[in-house]
């Protein structure tokens, strides 16, 4: 059950161009400090002239420095994300574009599986490192959530940032005690339209974007009904995560959760009894990255000095899909 | 290196219409027969009303259905496509819904490689079955090329079809020896824009579409640059798969290529040397499907009955990245 695994480094990257809570109180003519009570975000980056490949780079670069090795070490990269910069390539080739590496051979492929892409990458990553068909691999996860937000849906709108992050990973080397303790997610498409972009794809292609359809290329969720759908799952998930462990929340050194909103949060902690001083919460400062959240939060989290080696993680956080998804693993 | 993993049963699905490349030759104002000849392409299938979802359920249930076993045993589904039927939630909880498993909470999961996305799902699936990390996954190939097809640019317009396979896979019981012997993959984003769609994600908006812009939002490649540097890595390519293996071109009863086109076929089989007698080639009845054209000529190959179980297949292929990517197993 368990997967050899270490994460030897982690980076992130966000734009340079801050969003404060007020400008967008002011943008949606809303009260002073709507955007913040409701929203629980105070400042979030939107891209202006970044692309999602030139961040996710910029991020593997943060973290292939902090693990001490250097580009030519990686065997393999992961985009781990749920938006594209393009139809085609997928991002993992753009990413390596970046780097510099557009010779190296370093097989690239895509995880998708929007908000918890990153969680599903590494999950994945986890075996291929285990069975020894990687040595090195990086895992990057780079999101664009600004070009498609509605405005006229205030309460969506006002949730989502822009911004990558990035780990590296090895085996774990003998002696040590780094790995992959457990994972499990679960996807109920009952709720697949509740949170959706349904055009840009080959259902609505590009060319069908007008007055009366661009409401279609824009993110729209209805929050009750996800909220209702994933209250309902989340305890009987957990005990599904946890079952063959002997892990309870109390072993737990940090809990890191998709960053989705102030109130998804609560309601993610209240149902989960994870206490609050394992929780980690972010969200004030980036808004909701989409799948770049629990590894920009995770990033920090081992930044600050919080997780040790030997300290047990969780990652765990709901998705477009509808999807659960969770990870514990010892750092 | 070996990973136990038996396929159990393949399906596919086309769209009800056909069409004949004389149609093309009339569309585009070209001599009679000239669209056969430059593709190799005699019929493929474009889609009406059906979605990407809609055939990946349809080819899924066809896959199910031969492997004697129910939809309920199913316990992961990935979905393997280069394009996405929506930008959000992923392919494979599309088709979760499609099959009617929405309440299921089956975990899915989409992997992107652009035409080489079912053999990385099917590399990727290998290693969690034979970990034990599920018993039965359905892996779903879905593509719509047709949407996004460049009529000024002839050469590539008419390469293309629309379609759909899966197969399920499960542990290779006691007793019997199917798995997959070896794969491998390598990617050179010095051609990451050698055959690219860039407008429709993150880096150009569908809100940009405009008649100007049209072009970025449809398929564009360069064969020319393709063919020039996929000729050159192939030979080595083959060397890196077969390492380690005592497999040999002679060893194997079918190589099932990317049916990218009629040349670029000729071209891989020359360079790899690759046995008439073993090389599997069905593009004159659909054309270049995208990831979907190395499951559609799977299945056929299997259901003709020339693939016994024991029998060695490789499959392999170039895709946009560029990436070059095989696998063999035995069956």
């Amino acid at each position: 059950m368990h997967r050899n695994m270490k994460i030897i480094g982690t980076g992130m990257y966000t734009p340079s161009r801050v969003v404060k809570s007020y400008e967008l109180d002011q943008k949606l003519s809303l009260p002073s400090g709507w955007t913040f009570d409701k929203s629980g975000v105070e400042t979030r980056y939107y891209v202006t002239d970044e692309t999602a490949s030139y961040m996710g780079a910029q991020a593997a670069k943060d973290a292939v420095k902090k693990a001490g090795i250097s580009l030519k070490d990686i065997d393999c990269i992961v985009s781990g994300s749920g938006t594209m910069e393009q139809p085609i390539p997928c991002n993992a080739a753009l990413i390596q574009n970046q780097l510099g590496l557009e010779m190296s051979g370093i097989p690239c492929f895509d995880v998708n599986t929007t908000c918890l892409s990153f969680v599903k990458a590494l999950d994945l990553v986890s075996y291929l490192i285990d069975a020894g068909r990687f040595q090195t691999v990086l895992v990057v996860t780079s999101e664009i959530s600004s070009v498609g937000l509605n405005y006229k849906h205030k309460e969506s709108s006002i949730l989502f940032g822009d911004g990558a992050a990035a780990v590296v990973v090895q085996r774990t080397p003998e002696n040590e005690s780094s790995k992959v303790i457990t994972s499990h997610m679960e996807t109920y498409s009952a709720g697949a339209f509740y949170s959706e972009i349904s055009g840009g794809g080959t259902k609505f292609h590009p060319r069908e974007h007008n007055e009366e359809t661009e409401d279609r290329f824009l993110f729209s969720m209805n929050g009750r009904l996800i909220f209702r759908l994933s209250s309902k799952l989340l305890p009987s998930f957990m005990d599904k995560l946890l079952e063959n462990t002997s892990i309870g929340m109390n072993d737990l050194k940090a809990v890191v959760p998709h960053q989705a909103s102030g109130m998804a949060m609560r309601i993610l902690q209240k149902k989960l009894n994870i206490p609050d001083h394992a929780f980690i919460n972010n969200i004030k400062e980036y808004g909701n990255t989409i799948a770049s959240s629990i590894p920009i939060a995770l990033h920090e989290t081992i930044e600050s000095g919080k997780i040790q080696r030997g300290d047990r993680v969780m990652l765990i956080g709901t998705s477009a899909g509808l999807s659960i998804g969770g990870m514990i693993f010892e750092y």
